[in-house]
C-alpha cells in the first residue's frame, strides 16, 4: 500500500492525463470508476495497472484488493484532495482503476454480425450503443474516424460493462476495414431520415453490417456511398427523428428477431 | 418589457419555485429552456405565460417575441444574476418560457396503442421513451405512481419537442385507466428479464397496451400481475439487460413492424 499526498507524485501526474484522450491514446490505458465495474473488468479479465483509493474509503475497499495478490503492489491510497482530482464523478465511490486497452485484431472469419459506428458524438449514446451490441449478439463494432473516444468516462458508465467483451475496430478514413469485409461478402445497411425503403422490409440473414451515422448529421456520404442497402426506419407517428443510439437498438434487434425465425 | 433586478421580485420567486416537482403540480405551470425548445412549444400551441430573458440576451431575442402580439406583456428580462437562478443549464441561450401543462383527458374511443411506463426514474430516460413513443405512432403514455415528473428539465430537453404532441395520462395506485382499458378489449403486454417467451413470437395486432418497467427493478409486481401477456425480449449476446429505453424503442417498434404487414 502506497500512499500519495503530493501533487508532484509521478503516478498522480500520469492518472491525471489520462482524463484526456490524447494521453489514453498514447499510453493505451484508460480509467475505470467506481468498484461495480471494476469487479466487472476483473471478472473479465481486463489487465489493471493501479488501484487508486481515495483516503476516506482505505478501510472499505482494503480487504478486497489486499486478499487478492494479483493485486499486491498496485495498491495506493491518494489523499481525498488529490483523488477528486482524477476522478470524473460528483458523487465518487472513492476508488478508480488505471486499466490497459484491449486491442482487438479482426477476423473475417469471426462472426458475421457487425456495427458501424460513423462519428457519433455523445459518450453516453455511444456507450447505451455498445451495451445494446453486445445483448444483440453483434460480434464487433466498427468505429469510423470522428466517433467520440469509448475511453471517455461517460461512455464507460453507459456501457455497463459491456465494453469489456465485444471487440471494437478502429476503421481509417478509406474504410479498409468495411471495405475489406465487403470483399469478403458482407451487405452494409445504411440507415437515413431520407430513404424510401422501409427497413423492416429488408432480408438481414448472413453477412451483415450495419451502419448508424452522427447525431445531427446521420451517417456521411463517403460512407453513405458505400451502402449495399439504404434504408429508413418508419415513423408513423410525428417525430421528425430518433435519437442514435434507439435507432441503433431498433435495427440490431430486427436482425435478432430475423434469425430466430427459420428462411 | 419588464425589467427585474431584485430577488424580491414576485415573477422571479415565482419561477424559481418551478424548479421543484411539488410547485410545477401545484401551479400546473412547468419551464421551458431554450430558444428552439419554445418556438417548438409556440407551434405547438402551447399556452405561453412568461417569456423571461437575460439582460445580456435582449437584444437577441426582443425582435422574435415583440413582432408577435401574443407575446406583449409577456416578456420580462432578468438581471444576469437572477435568470442563472431559475436556468437549469450550465451554458444557457438566455430564454426560458413559463408554460401551462396541457391536461389531457383520456378517450378510450382515441386509438389502439398505449404505453405504459411503470416508476420509471431517469428523466433522460423518460424523455427518450417520450420522443421514441411519439415516432412510433404510439396514441397515449400512460404513467404510474413514481414515474420521474415529465416536466423535469432533464426529460423536457430529451424528448426534442415531443412533449408537446403525445398525450400523457397518470394513473392511480390502483391502476384505475389500465383496467379500465383492460375491460375494452387492451391486452395489456408486459416484458421482463426473467420470462421465457419470446416477446418477437407474439401477435401484436389489435388494441395493445405495451408496458416497461423501472430502471432496477423493471415492472412493479401489482402491474405484473395484471399482464395479459408476459414476454422478454431474447438477448443472443452476453449483455444481460438493456437500459430502458432502449428495451421500449425494442418493443414499441416491433408493434409498427407488425402493423406494417398484413395479416
Amino acid at each position: 500500500m502506497v500512499y500519495i499526498e503530493s501533487k508532484d507524485n509521478n503516478l498522480f501526474k500520469f492518472v491525471k492525463k489520462l482524463k484526456d484522450r490524447k494521453s489514453r491514446d498514447k499510453e493505451g490505458m484508460f480509467i475505470l470508476e467506481g468498484f461495480r465495474l471494476i469487479e466487472e473488468a476483473i471478472k473479465a479479465n481486463m489487465e489493471i495497472e493501479y488501484i487508486i483509493i481515495s483516503r476516506d474509503y482505505e478501510e472499505k475497499f482494503k480487504k478486497f484488493f489486499s486478499e487478492n495478490v494479483a493485486f499486491e503492489n498496485k495498491i495506493n491510497v491518494f489523499s481525498n484532495n488529490l483523488f477528486s482530482q482524477v476522478s470524473s464523478t460528483e458523487n465518487s465511490q472513492g476508488i478508480i482503476a488505471v486499466t490497459k486497452k484491449k486491442n482487438y485484431k479482426y477476423n473475417l472469419e469471426e462472426g458475421n454480425f457487425f456495427l458501424v459506428c460513423d462519428k457519433v458524438q455523445d459518450p453516453g449514446n455511444l456507450g447505451t450503443i455498445i451495451r445494446t451490441a453486445h445483448a444483440a449478439g453483434v460480434h464487433g463494432i466498427i468505429l469510423t474516424k470522428g466517433t467520440v473516444d469509448i475511453y471517455n468516462d461517460k461512455t464507460i458508465r453507459s456501457t455497463m460493462g459491456s465494453i469489456f467483451y465485444i471487440p471494437i475496430f478502429y476503421d481509417d478514413s478509406n474504410f479498409t476495414i468495411i471495405k475489406n469485409l465487403k470483399e469478403e461478402g458482407f451487405s452494409l445497411v445504411a440507415t437515413s431520415l431520407k430513404e424510401s425503403k422501409n427497413f423492416f422490409d429488408e432480408n438481414l440473414h448472413g453477412k451483415i453490417i450495419l451502419a448508424v451515422g452522427n447525431e445531427g448529421n446521420g451517417i456521411s456520404n463517403e460512407l453513405f456511398e458505400l451502402a449495399d442497402k439504404k434504408v429508413k426506419i418508419p415513423m408513423p407517428g410525428g417525430a421528425e427523428s430518433l435519437n442514435v443510439s434507439i435507432a441503433t437498438s431498433i435495427i440490431l434487434f430486427e436482425k435478432v428477431r430475423q434469425n430466430l425465425i427459420n428462411l
